[in-house]
């Protein structure tokens, strides 16, 4: 399997996050890129390309074109306002306050197109998000060229971003965009399967509409586990969509036999919508020493993953998500691309 | 005139603000009471009262059950999840996420509940709440019963807060809950007139329905300040509520002559309505030298404001909003007061 990577996600480093009332150093640093591409060179998992440039096209399909040229302009226009340090939402438009005007303040801009405090920006985060949309444009190229699969060792992720908000690390939505590219590639039909921890509230977001891009995620139930406010059972998509939204909730503690028969339901679900290829958005938070999520997966169990994907039998592409453990974040994640190869 | 206060408001310090990406301590200090509590006993005002215990009862008729039972356990929650520190959101349900499903976890509803990273609990806070609001009440109590006006020193303040959302320092509206109080008690018609720098988003956003309470706002134009996201020329009130909404948005900078010039206007369409009484929101962050406001009010212009109050012969409740140059902030506010009764 080729991984497509670049190192042009370092500059997304330095940022911070909010969490808790403390402003720490963001989880998602680049050191987590750093073990899975020395994961995927150590088991000769396959050549590592660099990704292709891409334009923005498919991107506008599954983003609001303000939000994509607020991500693009976010740390120039905070530091021309003189501010600091990284730039962080703190003032959003809640239930009862306006949504649907989009105010001249920086300031007002970094709520007004956020969910959390957990998406800083500074000078290297636009060339970062670039790079990693790149990455998933490139790696979803060689699937439609008839891969197999492909992994695209993207970072920053992109799951909990959404039409037209950022959060969770996330600013655009790799594996949507990818999605999308493949649906205009080619596929009739196309499958997201979000087996993070967390549930991937973007992807729900920007497919509810929609019959042509099945989603479904595996994750902690979002009455107690973050990103809270989306990923409930009963979230089934809406109109045309209504019906290709599959959430599997899961309360915090869930170990693999749980987990494991969860998986087993949404794989039936993906086979009887009969996509002509998938995407896994993969994140290996379910590990149970992750330290910002509560499953109890084990390191024996992603090569077992791995292996159920490759059963399908589908074009399949990985995009790479959450995992904050970072000493196991490289053995997981290639786990599961070593055990689709054996698969 | 006399003045309701009460030092309960004391606890509510050491509280925490997030703003431009920082964390620091909180600008609404309880120094900004003491110093008003101060120039209105040097300046001879009247007499200082302490106020008496009230129910939530009216407080229920502004603001959700569910969110007034949030605030007085957000503390007591926030601990007994082994947090340290004040609690403060950092999750929040922006659009496209569910607002509809109050999760379960703390720190999910301190999002759910809030649009800002201004309003964190410490230990004192809810008794500083219930305090800030029972002086509200007291006052209204002194007006209702013939005096011609009265001044609930208030802290925290509440014109930032909604019928479900905290932010901006304030948590109960009690200046809301004061104006429901006077309606309930003989006033068929209650305007608030909000003359703090910053929109009154969450009265706005309370009584936004509704035609016996007419809300005025004179405050900084919400494209380019603080709070954002409402407080627009064309808010002008929905269904039963049409027209009984009134916003004089002006842009950073503004000075005097084009201040009064909207305090003029407002007063007219305020006389027009013929309320039975009048609940100023009274704020002097519109202050030259205020450390966080841009208007350029001097401190002549605060009595000046006073006497044209007192202009309207009703009878006219005073609840203290914002101002945080602290050394003249006793000044000012007392400024309208004393202009008010000499006028």
């Amino acid at each position: 399997m080729k991984t497509v990577y670049s190192t042009d996600h370092a500059g997304h480093s330095g940022h911070l996050e909010l969490i808790a009332g403390k402003i720490v150093p963001g989880f998602e640093s680049p050191s987590r890129a750093d073990f899975i591409h020395e994961r995927v060179l150590e088991t000769r998992l396959g050549p590592v390309i660099a990704p292709d440039e891409h334009s923005l096209d498919t991107a506008h399909k599954v983003h609001d074109a303000d939000y994509l040229a607020f991500l693009e302009q976010a740390w120039a226009r905070w530091t021309a306002e003189g501010q600091s340090g990284p730039a962080m939402p703190f003032v959003w438009p809640t239930r009862g306050l306006r949504g649907d005007v989009a105010p001249t303040n920086i300031e007002a801009l970094l709520g007004f197109y956020s969910f959390d405090g957990g998406a800083s920006f500074v000078e290297g985060t636009w060339k970062a998000i670039k790079s990693s949309h790149d990455t998933a444009l490139t790696a979803a190229g060689l699937v439609a060229d008839g891969e197999r699969a492909a992994f695209a060792l993207c970072r920053p992720p992109g799951h909990h971003a959404g039409s037209r908000f950022s959060g969770g690390y996330c600013y655009i939505n790799n594996a949507s965009v990818a999605a999308q590219w493949l649906r205009d590639n080619g596929a009739a039909r196309v499958t997201i399967l979000d087996i993070d921890y967390h549930h991937g509230n973007g992807t729900q977001e920007i497919f509810y509409r929609r019959d042509d891009v099945q989603v479904i995620n595996l994750h902690g139930d979002p009455h107690t586990e973050y990103p809270f406010f989306l990923g409930n059972a009963d979230e089934c998509g809406e109109g045309s969509g209504d019906g290709f939204n599959h959430n599997f909730p899961m309360p915090a503690g869930t170990g693999w036999d749980d987990w494991s028969a969860a998986l087993g339901e949404a794989l039936k679900r993906l086979a009887s919508y009969k996509p002509d290829a998938v995407v896994i958005s993969l994140g290996v938070d379910t590990f149970e020493r992750d330290p910002i999520s509560h499953f109890k997966l084990k390191t024996e169990h992603y090569p077992a993953i791995g292996a159920r994907l490759a059963a399908l039998g589908l074009p399949t592409l990985f995009v790479m998500k959450g995992g904050y453990a970072v000493e196991e974040i490289g053995i997981n994640a290639v786990g599961v691309l070593t055990g689709f190869e054996k698969g």
